[in-house]
């Protein structure tokens, strides 16, 4: 079975708050950053055409937190994403060496030119096709 | 009945994304700034010593998003808590005018000097006893 | 003599930073607070219109920081605006109690349909002409 | 002469704003993360003590915007160091490309444990001596 797919993150000092940890808001920006990651991977979004990431609503998400993390960590974010009906899940692992950080979910939709959720694309449908799904992350 | 406590916050030209809408992680901080006041208007935080708000743990969020925000709204966020064994729960309804934009839940649990997860204080279990909860918000 | 605009901002736990003060970064942040409201109270932006903000660029920013400021503050920011070619610039002075925090100036420049710098729209002008400017803020 | 020290950073989604550009604050935060990495190389801060980063005030910072920045965009951010009595002087350049996007220009004091500007220490005026620095940058 091959490895989920994973980006890394070096925890950067305005990320902290005054508890000296990672404000917990910025998980769902690591989470972001990863998904992100993945989609460019998948050829879904183009770095060249900035808006080619813009016609995605967030319906939903949630986090977990098992563990503070700290000013210079390098975090890794595991993802695996699915489709399921209209939406799109994504769930999220993150640790720092073998802790876990952080477990996540996010759902979402497409969006037409109204900003109305649409079906996923054809080439969307295509890519969550080939991901593989582990049930047990959260 | 009373109304449960609430907060209103201006959506800042910072908070918005390049969707033309507020980032989606900026609704946990809005949340945090509702949990923020209310616990200093029940005495629990004090605003002349820092360190007073510094000492809880983020356990779990859960956002759900309804519709958009957009810079200039003034979005009203209504709050609830009650304790649960070791867990304090907050839920929050965030709203411009009418419209729900979004309904969340966070748990959080007191922490001790070593950062470990404690029962909560006893201002804090006699805050939560006065409160009033809705089952049905999420 | 008449008082400067001023807005009131109250700091919140998500703006500081392992330090136990508000990250400097923010205080970009809360000048452009001041600065939107200050254009607001001169009916140069409508909250009602989100886009009638997003033809300005920022050209310079400047930040000179005097002491921290921490969570729970209350702090006051005081702007000033004046027009200086095709440029607009605006002076803050942020203070807690009588304690100045920080001292800023940024300077703008409208923007047309193609984001290239115009002069001030005549409403623009018009606003800054009935503003008094002090010169020894900086 | 050699290269001036500089690190990437890939434009997140929740770095722009509603223009469709890099919120102005977040370069700050970008000249921050090249300060860190520099640190970091000359052996001036310890990943594994986050503590070690804490002990730094932000005196005064400008920022001269060139040019917008997209999501996606790998920008670069290239550092020069050098003390100036008290005060630690850094200077950026941050090109998309052959696009140069803004220059900066921080300064910083050391703190003892009673946060009060000192001298920098002598692994940190052994680390500046070593510096090339260039004038014409800003």
């Amino acid at each position: 079975m091959s490895e989920p797919f994973s980006v890394r993150h070096r925890v950067q000092f305005y990320e902290t708050d005054q508890m000296g940890i990672v404000h917990h808001s910025n998980y769902l920006r690591i989470f972001e950053e990863a998904r992100v990651a993945w989609a460019h991977s998948k050829g879904l979004i183009d770095y060249q055409k900035p808006e080619s990431a813009a016609h995605f609503a967030v319906l939903e998400t949630r986090v977990c937190h098992k563990g503070p993390s700290f000013f210079g960590d390098e975090l890794k974010t595991e993802i695996q994403a699915k489709g399921q009906g209209i939406r799109i899940i994504f769930q999220y692992r993150l640790s720092r060496g073998e802790n876990i950080v952080a477990l996540g979910e996010t759902s979402h939709a497409a969006l037409n030119t109204e900003l109305k959720p649409v079906r996923p694309t054809p080439d969307m449908v295509e890519a969550l096709r080939s991901e593989s799904w582990t049930e047990t992350w959260l």
